[in-house]
């Protein structure tokens, strides 16, 4: 791949918002614009993540949309989703479309509008994206699938119902610090471990909301980046990997490992010529609280089974070793869910460029990952960003 | 971009079908694993091309259902849409994947599944393409804009509705010798002409059907195509080009002219190398007859007015010398929305590898074209297909 830069991104707040799902590809996108100087630019192409507009706002057809209302006209424009991982593999096709020298400036922008519909129409269609056959007619909820998990990883490690609480607990308070994000509200040990179940052993506060919001990004070859003057402003894509496992969470061989983000992580950090121990900053999809012990130890952050560990020790705090989630998450940003996997990088580009909110920056990162997941553990897209030569 | 190798095709019949979308997606796909022979390869990555399978069939997230299906996990898989151009954009999503060297084995899949809803469900479900608020609800459908079209076509250039009847004419005539095909039948002048008006000038038989199928291509770099010795049975991908126009058609400049058409078509022959008159066969989105006249003079097939002239000196018929959707088109051969763009290229395959149905093919074709529209007209993709050395 030819080298790929981010000049600059852009999202809104996320939360429940008012304000049509255009009016936030606007928002974000302007921002991004903004930010990267690349307004009034000739772009070659808009590459638009969402995962079920039609269904949740009865407006289809985003990818002209978008190039019509931000004014980008008659750039190429395409769609792109793959379940909750839509915003990371729109952020992969941009980067292939730079990589292969068919385009030198590409926006991409994440974006679902989910509180339009009853909270329970979103729960089914979301649930689409789970295997009819194999889990949804039984009964099964994505919560249900994830309570599966954690139950299990208590049996094969011991972790506490108190000790998966730290997870939410740290989630919120950084959240709380993230001006943009959908919950900044503090809880503790005891209001998490005692919430309302949802599916045990999870409680209400293990579980991430539905969320409206934007994000943006704004990718440049190395051409375009120099003739814009980014030089300084800019963070490089070092790897991206891409896997999928089998649909139905019964057909495969772990509860405790989702084998797409061994594999997604594995060419990701192949591609990049890094290592896990390399990485300084991360944003994990924590859909559900035990996923983001699981992502760890699948990514290789921590060893397989310490990863709840690593959180009781404080490690993947804002000023631990391996910093997770330092924006809340998607448990307390926030997880409109084509836009999170484009809210995770532009997080992490904050992170880079040392331009996180207050309280939250990581002291001179040089290496982030972002991690998205899509379907229930199955369409896992793993990328890396760097500011180093490489 | 680094060279991409397109190494087999599959398709299966386009009509009303009794068959799942997932049974659709499997019987293209393993046709074209088959023809490449590629069946038990390694893929890096799936690309689904469909528009609405949520609505149209109740099932989602096709993107990891496809890799399980198909026995590909833990290859990335990833959905891409822009409405009825959805299957061109994948193709092009998966050329930058290998030109970009992220990928060397791709599958491109494109279906729709439509005729499980009610005809007018079908059509509201399509009509979310189009502006809401300076079309639809003003009463416009894509039958009525295409009618605009045709009828300025007429007034500029004199085109009388018997000239216009030779183009589903010549659809018919090369579907009913296409086995694929969704109407195998022959219609002559008058039974076009005289047919039910859709909206005035139009009739039934200027307007394609809403159809069910899929289709389905493999795609490889240099180094994979040299590995799976697939030297004499593959065609390079010499360029491609993407382009946008406004979303309404009253904020467009020419009614007889879709510039988005232009913009692709020059970025795909400027990617190329190659001139208008270098095309051999071409496959356009007929979607209405008038496109066929239209598409052919943005492309720079034909000068600009001049497309019923050659239609009706036999220029664009499959021993013309300017052979157009020799495989009935969108209008014969039938638009599952997802699966057309891909379709196309099946088709233009087979016409540079020779294997064309009987009485279809063109003689030694080297260079083919295939032109997608997404939305009313703002969403373009043109391909340019050859077996030149280049």
């Amino acid at each position: 791949m030819k080298p790929v830069y981010i000049l600059g991104s852009g999202m809104t707040r996320f939360g429940m918002l008012d304000a049509s799902i255009m009016d936030l590809v606007q928002m974000a996108s302007m921002e991004a614009l903004s930010i990267s100087g690349t307004l009034g630019e000739n772009f070659d192409h808009v590459i638009v993540s969402t995962q079920n507009p039609d269904e949740f706002t009865g407006i289809g057809h985003l990818s002209t949309l978008t190039a019509d209302r931000l004014g980008l006209v008659p750039a190429g424009a395409t769609r792109v989703e793959s379940g909750p991982s839509s915003g990371a593999s729109a952020f992969e096709v941009a980067c292939a479309l730079i990589g292969a020298s068919m385009a030198d400036l590409v926006l991409v922008v994440g974006v679902e509008k989910m509180s339009e519909v009853e909270r329970g129409t979103a729960s089914k269609i979301l649930s689409r994206m789970m295997s009819y056959e194999n889990e949804t007619r039984y009964g099964a909820t994505p919560a249900s699938l994830a309570a599966m998990i954690a139950r299990r990883y208590m049996h094969d490690y011991g972790m506490t119902r108190n000790e998966l609480s730290l997870v939410p607990v740290k989630a919120h308070r950084n959240g709380a610090k993230n001006p943009r994000a959908h919950f900044q509200k503090e809880v503790d040990v005891e209001k998490v471990s005692n919430a309302r179940i949802v599916a045990d052993p999870l409680t209400l506060y293990d579980c991430c909301p539905t969320s409206d919001g934007a994000a943006a990004v704004v990718l440049a070859s190395e051409k375009m980046r120099s003739s814009l003057g980014a030089l300084d402003t800019s963070v490089r894509v070092a790897g991206i990997g891409h896997a999928t496992d089998y649909h139905a969470v019964q057909h495969r061989l772990s509860l405790t490992s989702l084998n797409a983000t061994v594999e997604a992580a594995k060419k990701a950090f192949d591609m990049a010529n890094i290592m896990p121990d390399d990485v300084d900053v991360s944003e994990l999809h924590d859909a559900f609280s035990i996923l983001e012990i699981i992502d760890m130890e699948d990514i290789g952050l921590v060893e397989r089974g310490s990863g709840i560990q690593a959180v009781k020790d404080g490690r993947t705090t804002v000023d631990g070793d391996i910093p997770v989630n330092t924006t809340g998450g998607l448990k307390a940003r926030g997880h409109p869910t084509g836009a999170t996997g484009v809210a995770q990088i532009h997080d992490i580009y904050q992170q880079l460029m040392g331009t996180a909110p207050k309280d939250l920056q990581v002291a001179d990162p040089e290496v982030g990952l972002t991690h998205n997941i899509g379907g229930f553990g199955n369409n896992m897209v793993v990328t890396i960003l760097t500011t180093r030569q490489i």
